[in-house]
């Protein structure tokens, strides 16, 4: 790779869907009349949505006026494909409920961003594969396959089977990852052995699963809105440490999990707290209460999960060689508007001109690429045609003083690994200037 | 203060409680059955704990062996004294249940470190009295009421009536402080304006309000101890952002909140991100959705919130800049096993060697006396007599060097504030050497 070479840029975090109604040729006649019922309590869900100040009706009102266009991206592959080209992305992880302001795309019977473990199980079943019919048709029929991995919403609490069978018949339609809830609420937590099936197919398959944040327990915040905000990236994280202490990532060592969404500023204090956790116990040996692993946990993170980090926060990138450079999928979060579009070029110019190029390509887009088996050689001409390159990002072609200032981070690293006294993040002299 | 003036060293997270069986006289008698019952199930608990991994056989005989003396501090107060002189701690916050490896000292009915929000009220506040009664004449009689301030248990769930009235019970029989429960679990939470006379009271008495790590949804985590380690430490925080989020700081200024032994690890991540949140959205300002705040997030946690950081780790202290000098309230865990009781005063010297000296006065005593009313002027004496000097901790004299190595992180402090581009973490120069 030169410095003239585009960055290829791939969203691991954008969201497609229909105008709630037309699900409904997606769905078996069985269920539209419980369709019917779930269309007419859309306005109490957005007064809800309102009073806990999720949705603020002057915003709403604006954000449809102003991006009118861009927003029939949702579900207009072309005009989609459009708006990515205008950001410079090249391909996408597609997650569901594109309109995140008035829920005017919400998966059937709430299975979407929403997905809960205690979902109904015959109709979360049935909304989920209407979902999935509908994106596999959408990728099929958009022209440009090639640039979307579609995602199939799992309630996977449903019964096993019918999960199982499920991801099976998502794959066979073209779609490439899974969704399952961040919370099981009452039903079996992710460490029970019930589970197994699903993993074991989704690791045959490759289809990598992930948690989006959106579910919390949203019961307990009264009218607060920032008791959501504060939390609700823990609520998908948590499944992580589920997974990884009861053994699932060494039953199945191919399996990949993610979190999306939720940024990945929460990992580095992970991984220092369960490696300590592990290694202080003599893990792995004889007595030892996590016999269940044979590596340290930042072992299995680096080679099972990764993170969907929609709108990486300058922060964050300091922590990246706690986190692993590897981990982190950056995302334009296209169509919300908390992500970067429609102004993507210059956000990624803000955030990445001082970090190192090689870096900066795995974290846009080669380790997505990576992650959800993209093809990138059939991606290269779209990245040639659209994508940015180095010097868009104002990142200087000489990259010495850039790799000296990260030097002393990138030594330090893991520093309960690496026999370094204390972590040390920021480049080696402070530097004022932008804040995000 | 000169280099030759000792620490004033208080631990703000000790504890104490008698052999459950010895609660009795301390309950009314309609509660002495119910206690039978209690006692019964003794053998069912150590199993439990034993099967989720939180007991270990083999260490639990080793640890009532080797330190049989020092354990009867638990509940003997010259025993007591003599254990905190040895790790030179002049005075003590002292939490109920001193023993955390065989739970002999377990408070009636469960209303110790595992307090929660489900508790059966009656029982609950029954069993609080006991060991609130029981506190107040061990601290009275003890010989060294300066040296410790006690925590009464606050059942805070139960009739708001009763709860205002044991506050005002334990305060005027000595007390300090009050603990209420980690988790409301199905009542309401800390949000909820029921609780505004509680807040109210402990402002007015100024007793600080305290979680402490314990309670978790444990029937989550199957036999996994490695679930139950992870997140344990999120549900004692969790009330932090509710109180603070739902006015509970800016109605009662003077209210002190604290987080015990949970570490402070997570609290730069928090700060960072609910200021963004909140000066994001035009924060004080109409039509903010924090209309209920005046102030950044991070300014109510300086005012009104403390960490008693037992065992802080190096780690920790690198993000102190962040967190705010002013918050940590070092603790030993005395009797416990995984604080640092009885190698303190090599444990200070590993953690604090390069730590400035004007820093390490506050972190070890000063905070927590502030925050919990400690008089100085009386426990000077015994710092005198007992108190580590900086040379003992391995701190030079001459501190320009110490004070250069810090200053590019004290500079940058919390770079979204200071108009930091990056955090900036650790020494000027990255240093090997020991890694806590």
């Amino acid at each position: 790779m030169s410095y003239e070479d585009p960055y290829l840029v791939i969203s691991s975090d954008c969201h497609a869907g229909l105008p709630t109604e037309e699900y409904r040729p997606y769905l078996e006649a069985a269920q539209h009349r419980a369709f019917d019922e779930f269309l007419a309590q859309a306005q109490a869900r957005r007064e809800e949505a309102t009073r806990l100040g999720v949705r603020n009706e002057a915003f709403a009102q604006k954000w449809f006026e102003e991006h009118e266009e861009g927003l029939r991206g949702g579900w207009d592959a072309a005009q989609r494909d459009k708006e990515l080209d205008g950001d410079g992305v090249a391909a996408e992880v597609v997650f569901p409920d594109a309109d995140a302001v008035d829920s005017r795309t919400a998966a059937p019977f709430g299975v979407g961003l929403g997905l809960s473990g205690d979902q109904d199980p015959v109709l979360g079943m049935a909304g989920a594969r209407a979902h999935n019919r509908w994106l596999a048709d959408f990728i099929r029929a958009g022209g440009s396959p090639e640039r979307r991995c579609g995602v199939a919403l799992l309630p996977i609490t449903a019964e096993p089977g019918l999960v199982v069978a499920e991801v099976r018949r998502a794959h066979a339609d073209g779609l490439g990852a899974v969704m399952i809830p961040s919370m099981w609420v009452d039903k079996a937590p992710y460490h029970d052995r019930r589970y197994d099936p699903v993993w074991a197919v989704c690791e045959e398959l490759r289809m990598p699963i992930v948690t989006h944040s959106g579910a919390a327990p949203r019961h307990e915040y009264g009218d607060h809105l920032g008791i959501y905000v504060t939390e609700v990236t823990f609520w998908p994280a948590r499944p992580l440490w589920f997974l990884l202490w009861s053994g699932v990532f060494e039953r199945f060592p191919g399996l990949r999990f993610g979190v999306a969404e939720s940024g990945c500023w929460w990992l580095p204090n992970l991984l220092w707290f369960m490696d300590r956790l592990y290694l202080g116990a003599h893990g792995g040996k004889k007595l030892s209460p996590f016999s269940e692993l044979t590596m340290a946990p930042s072992a299995y993170v680096d080679r099972n999960c990764f993170i969907a980090a929609t709108n990486t926060k300058r922060r964050e990138l300091a922590h990246r060689y706690e986190i692993g450079v590897g981990t982190i999928c950056w995302g334009s979060d296209y169509p919300h508007p908390e992500g970067t579009w429609p102004n993507t070029r210059q956000w990624m110019r803000t955030t990445f001109h001082d970090i190192p190029i090689d870096e900066t390509r795995r974290m846009l887009g080669l380790n997505c690429a990576e992650v959800f088996g993209f093809d990138t050689a059939k991606l290269t001409p779209i990245a040639e045609r659209i994508g940015p390159r180095p010097a868009d990002l104002g990142q200087p072609e000489d990259q010495s003083a850039v790799e000296a200032a990260w030097a002393p981070a990138r030594e330090v690293g893991r520093h309960w690994l690496t026999g370094h006294d204390f972590p040390f993040l920021g480049t080696a002299a402070p530097t004022e200037g932008r804040t995000l």
